[in-house]
This record gives C-alpha cells, sequence and structure tokens, in this order.
C-alpha cells in the first residue's frame, strides 16, 4: 500500500504563505488585548433591532424564495439599490452594472480568475491592501509597485510602471488600507489619462468611500473616467471596474459586496462566479435589502461617521501625547486605518511581539508589500474597532514598546 | 486616446464557456414552464417557521457577534455539530476536520485551487456533476473520464486510467449528479483500495447522502479508506475529502456546504479560503446552528425524505406510461435526479429547444461530460422541484416531444 496521501501532502500542493493575519486575529480574541490590528466595524453600532424587522418581514413575505437558490448576478431589488445609491456620486449604473458578491474580498477573487494568467504583471501601490495580494497570489502574477505618499499614488512615478505592461491596475483612492491617505483630484485625472493612454484597466476598490469625517468628497475614479473619454452613452465604456462592499456600513458578518462594471465584463464575471459559489445567500440579500432600504442606511451611516470620527481623533490625540518624537504617521480623512513609521532599522514584526507581552497588538507593516522586508518598519493601527478608552490605553501600552524598540536601537543608528 | 478597455475585452481575457445550466435558469423563472432542468429543493419544505424563531434568537442573544467578521474556518458550534453528525456514519471527524464552505460549490473551487496546476490530470465520472467542471475549467486541468453504469463508477476501467497520473479523483458515490445512480459497495472498496494502491486522493461530494428512499445505506468512500488502510489514529490520515452541504436538507439560498478533510489539507484549504472570501456568513451560520439543533434537522429530513420519494416515484411512474419504449432511464434510490438515454442519433440540445415551446425544461446530457459532444442523446430529470401534478403534466409534455424526435430520426436510422 502507498504512503497515506497526507503525508506527501507539502510536496503535491502549490506553496501559500501563511497569514500574518490570520494568526493576529486569533489574539484578539483574548479579551485582555486591545487589539488595533483587524479591521473590524464597531459591534456597538450594527443595527440588531432593524436586522430582526428585517428578517422578519423577509421571511413572512419572501419565505420560501429567500431559502431557495437565486441567480448568479444577485437580487435585483438589491442591485437596482446600488445602482441608484452610485448614481448619486455621479457613476452612472444600471441594475446591469452591478454583480453582488461575497463581500467585496469576492470581487478580488473573481478579478484574479479573470485576469491574471501565471507570469502576468499587476500594478499595486506600496503598501496595499493585504487580502488583495491573497486573492491575487494564487494565479501566480508578477507585481509592479508604486509608492504612496501623504496624497496617494506617485503619479509622477507611475507612467514608467505602466510601460512594463501591467494587465491591470489596483488602486484604493479613499483613506487607503493601510496608508489611511486618500488620492488627490489631481493625482486621479493624472491616474485615469494615463490608464487611457496606455490602455491598462484600474480595479478601484472603495470600501470606506463613505465613511469621510473630514474634507470634500473627491470624485471616484470610474467617474472621472467617464469625463475624461466624454463617453455620451454611461457607464458601458469605462476602463474601470468599481468594488465596494456592505461590510463597512452595515455589517461585514452578511458578506455582502459589489462589483460594478462594463456589461461585458459582468457577464464574465457572472459565470466565474457561479464556479465559485453559485451566488451569494439569497436571504442574506433580501434582509440587507430590507435593512438598508428608505434611506435608513443613509441615516445610519452618519452614525457610523460620528463614533468613528471621534475614535480616530482619539488616537491621533493619544499618538501625539504618548508616542516619542522619532515616530510618524499618517492622519487619515476618514476610513478605519492609519500608518505609523518608525525609525529605519526597526523590525515592526519583533515589536510586535513585545506588544502582545502588552496587550496591545497591530498589524505589521510588511504584510502589506508584495516583496519581502518591505515596511517592515511600519504598523498599521485600526481605530473603528476598540472604543475610546481602549484605544487611549492601547496607544499608551504600544508607547511603551515603541520608546523601548528606539532605545534598543539607537546604538545601532549611531553606528551605521 | 487608447480605445476604452471593455472593446479590447474579449482578446484580453480566459475564454469562458457559456453555461447552459445558467440560461435555462431562466427558462425555470416563466410561471407556465413546468422545469425539470434545475437541481432546486422543494420550496413547499423549507422550515419557514423554524428560520423566523432561529434569527431571532441569533439577533437577540448573540446580536454583534453575528453581524461582525469571524474566523475563516467557520462557527465551532456548527463545525462541532457537523462532526458529531458524520461520527453517525462512522467518519470519525472532529471539529479540526471540518471547514465550513460558502455552499459545497466553494469547496470545488478552492480544491480546485489547491490541487490544479494548468495542464494536470482530473479523473472525473462521465458523466459528473456540471458545477464542478465549472469549478475545475478555471485552473486548466486535462480530464481523465471514466464511464459508469448502474452501479456507478466502473471501477474494472479505473486502473488503466489511474496509470495516466491524475492529481485526484472526483466521484459523487451517492444518487449522483446528473445520473441518479449509486456506487456499489464492492466498487466503492475497489476504488479506495486502487486510490490507495496509486496514491492518488478522492474528492467524495455527498450532497444528497441522507436522501435515500429506498435500500440500505453505504459506507462513504471517507470510512472505507479508514478501515482498509487500518489507521487506528483515526481521520488524521487519509486519502479522502469528503464535501456535503446543508443545501438539500435545511435550505440552499444560506449557501452553507462544509468540507471534512486531514489537518493539514484544512490548514491549506482555510488560506485559499480567506482569500476567496474570508468566511462565509457568520450570520448564517448561527442561524443554521440554531435552525439543525436538537436533532431537528433528522426530523425534517425525514420530511424530505417522504415528498422527494413521493415525487421521485410519480416521475418514474409517469415515465412508464408516457414514454416510447426506445427510450431508457435510470431508477435512483435517492436524491433529485434521474437520466434518461434517447436513442444514439438523437440531439437533445435540439429536444430542449421543442421542449421549450411544449413549456417544459431539462438540462441536455452534454452538459455534464468534459468532451464535447458526448452524452448529447441523454437528459437530466430533476424531480424535487415539482409537485407531483406538475411532474406527472411535464412528463406527458415532453413525451410529446421525445415521440416527434424519435420519429424524425427513424429513416436516418434504417439508413446508417
Amino acid at each position: 500500500m502507498g504512503t497515506p496521501w497526507s503525508h506527501r501532502f507539502a510536496q503535491r500542493t502549490r506553496s501559500i504563505k501563511s497569514s500574518a493575519i490570520r494568526e493576529l486575529l486569533k489574539l484578539t480574541q483574548r479579551p485582555e488585548v486591545i487589539s488595533f490590528a483587524g479591521g473590524l466595524p464597531a459591534p456597538e453600532v450594527f443595527p440588531v433591532q432593524r436586522f430582526q424587522q428585517a428578517c422578519q418581514k423577509v421571511l413572512e413575505n419572501n419565505g420560501p424564495a429567500s431559502l431557495q437558490y437565486s441567480t448568479t448576478e444577485g437580487y435585483l431589488p438589491l442591485r437596482q439599490m446600488v445602482a441608484n445609491h452610485l448614481q448619486r456620486y455621479g457613476i452612472l449604473a444600471t441594475p446591469d452594472n452591478v454583480m453582488i458578491t461575497s463581500g467585496s474580498q469576492q470581487a478580488l477573487d473573481l478579478i484574479a480568475k479573470l485576469l491574471i494568467n501565471r507570469g502576468d504583471r499587476v500594478l499595486v501601490e506600496a503598501p496595499t491592501y493585504l487580502g488583495a495580494l491573497q486573492a491575487f497570489n494564487v494565479f501566480g502574477p508578477e507585481y509592479v509597485t508604486v509608492p504612496t505618499d501623504h496624497d496617494g499614488l506617485r503619479t509622477d512615478l507611475l507612467e514608467e510602471a505602466l510601460r512594463s505592461g501591467p494587465k491591470f491596475m489596483y488602486i484604493l483612492p479613499n483613506f487607503q488600507n493601510p496608508s489611511g491617505v486618500t488620492l488627490s483630484l489631481e493625482r486621479r485625472e493624472e491616474l485615469v489619462f494615463l490608464s487611457d493612454k496606455y490602455g491598462i484597466p484600474i480595479v478601484e476598490d472603495d470600501p470606506y468611500g463613505q465613511l469621510r469625517y473630514e474634507g470634500d468628497h473627491i470624485a471616484p475614479l470610474v467617474v472621472l473616467d467617464r469625463v475624461n473619454l466624454r463617453r455620451d452613452n454611461g457607464y458601458a465604456l469605462g476602463n474601470v471596474i468599481y468594488l465596494s462592499t456592505f461590510s463597512k456600513t452595515l455589517a461585514p458578518g452578511l458578506r455582502l459586496g459589489w462589483i460594478v462594471a462594463p456589461v461585458e465584463v459582468i457577464s464574465k464575471l457572472v459565470q466565474l462566479k457561479q464556479g465559485a459559489d453559485l451566488h451569494t445567500s439569497t436571504f442574506n440579500q433580501m434582509v440587507a435589502y430590507e435593512v438598508a432600504c428608505d434611506n435608513y442606511l443613509d441615516e445610519h451611516v452618519k452614525l457610523i461617521r460620528r463614533v468613528y470620527n471621534e475614535r480616530r481623533d482619539v488616537m491621533l490625540n493619544a499618538l501625539d501625547e504618548f508616542f516619542p518624537k522619532e515616530v510618524t504617521w499618517t492622519r487619515p480623512h476618514g476610513g478605519l486605518f492609519l500608518w505609523v513609521t518608525m525609525p529605519v532599522g526597526t523590525n515592526c514584526q519583533e515589536l510586535l511581539v513585545s506588544a502582545i507581552h502588552e496587550n496591545v497588538a497591530f498589524v505589521p507593516g510588511d504584510c502589506f508589500y508584495p516583496r519581502e522586508g518591505d515596511g517592515i518598519n511600519n504598523m498599521r493601527l485600526n481605530f473603528s474597532n476598540a472604543t475610546p478608552d481602549q484605544i487611549r490605553e492601547g496607544i499608551r501600552r504600544l508607547s511603551i514598546v515603541v520608546r523601548a524598540q528606539i532605545e534598543k536601537n539607537e546604538p545601532v543608528a549611531v553606528m551605521a
């Protein structure tokens, strides 16, 4: 008899990098840890009562249909609601341009399936969303990275990167994960211009767009793309695939996101989604529709903005108060994250181990770069999940290990 | 400015076969059509009231947690419940061997991601589940097919196929989709023996195992594998990955399935699932647990068996009464489907067009073969979704186009 399969398993399968976030999320479950590691919404603001009413309504009026298989594109009233909502921001989508996904993460998986063949280049911001790298990596891309600063992607470095022929660009323009920075209007226009000039499509990921706490709304790439090209037949000809989600405005536990794209792109994505999970939960789509309807979601988002704005301010104030002058951080105008830069030479993976001893957690910056070693002196801090008191206390704890690390590193810095 | 991306889209993306089932499902929505095409459960038996109670209980007791992000492996009490239930059938799984998936379809996608590199061989039954082919095709496998007869996979032809070195075998032992046939115990033992001899793992897909209407339960491959190898440390060393789902026993609209596998395989699948959709809906997992607990699911499955058994009998009787003698069909002991064989030379895609004119639908057999043209004289009929009266009327309508097709074909048969 042969060796059992599982013994030879490692040799037979593709290599998969272990995920730091996954291990970290486990730590956040220890109650004594104040975690800035996840990207979790504040559980206090979930509209639980409204969900109770919605579940009853769906099951009373549409019981069997809500529990049955449904179409891969998604629940039509929900797609219509998404399209209507997007039109407010100038995105001329119809329901035919909208596919519901099992969270925005699935959108990234389907786009990777559609576009990436082994060895294809993908252009990403550096740093970029870890989950996008995880989704893309399965299909074996090479990455072309363009750095970001406080105005987002450095478009002055973009044209050279585009000449290397990436299959698409993956861009988070608003309150980027992990850096918290927002792409300026000028750079958005430059980005869209270059996308069109080189014929390289943009995947615009916008999970946090509605969570702005200061400053004015800036037009999404998908809108600038249309304006730029003076297309008068609406959305159908764009260079941009636009992604968003209910995870940050309603509840991530439903796993509901959406893709907005030209109909011919949606049609291919629908076929891929059919192979991936047939369709997204019928029940959750109907419940989300009932929760969100009658403009409830707009009102609810106002509450979320108030809560997260306060938490962001508490974190920024605590950083000002407790952190040493050698450390810098971004001051996001919205979203869930800010980005801390430690002195060069700091290893934030080591710092995390010390932080965990102090019962505080974050994600080391190197997780957000495709190239090993980049971002090792950065950390991503989430400010949406912990309460204001926890945030202040967590930053105080973190400052202890940060100061200790800097003192430990100083002799090395002098020698260098 | 360049041509908009969407215009060049067809050239830039992988080719994706259009899905016959998808187009067909659209037809089933016309109320005048009696559809045997889908694989939909009977909506009358969904336990809507129990769902209402479960939703209330989850939101009252676990509101914020049920709406929050959760672990990729799935909700621990649900994994424990699945493991307990499987032990009844001799499958020695612990919760660590169980990962919850977004429907069984996602399990197929993740397994394809894990195991298939472009050009790898995958061994499938001929015919086999269309959705598996859709999930696998994205990763560019070559197929090795082994035909089935009324006792399932022809294991006498298996060894030669295994010598071609497939990466894994995909097998549906119980009431197979599409054929309705069940793999005999002798062949299961032979299959497991050869799997071990050649070191080729088996993916055992068992969505319908609990829906047996006659005959005795036959041990799953995952159990025979363990017994065969006299492994005394339980499940951890198996050659079999076992898949099942709540879609056929509870409700498909929740999109809840599961994978049972050695822990080292689960660990890799968890990483891939994280990239695919982070995790399956927390809320749906908690609701399914509440619906299924206290042995409710066992009682509910008895009801489903009664209802589907009657519908199968009504379909078999109607086929006996209305169909001409040149046509044969399988007599499944369980599940949702039976398989009709028309005389050689019949084109069931053409037949479907005629059938739709008579307001009745089915899936043409060629959808279930990886090689084009195979199964063109077959059709898959579903007997779980339509009511007994509709089934009888639908088979009567179908018999009209079947007879017309046979009469049309006869001169050709004489000439041949």
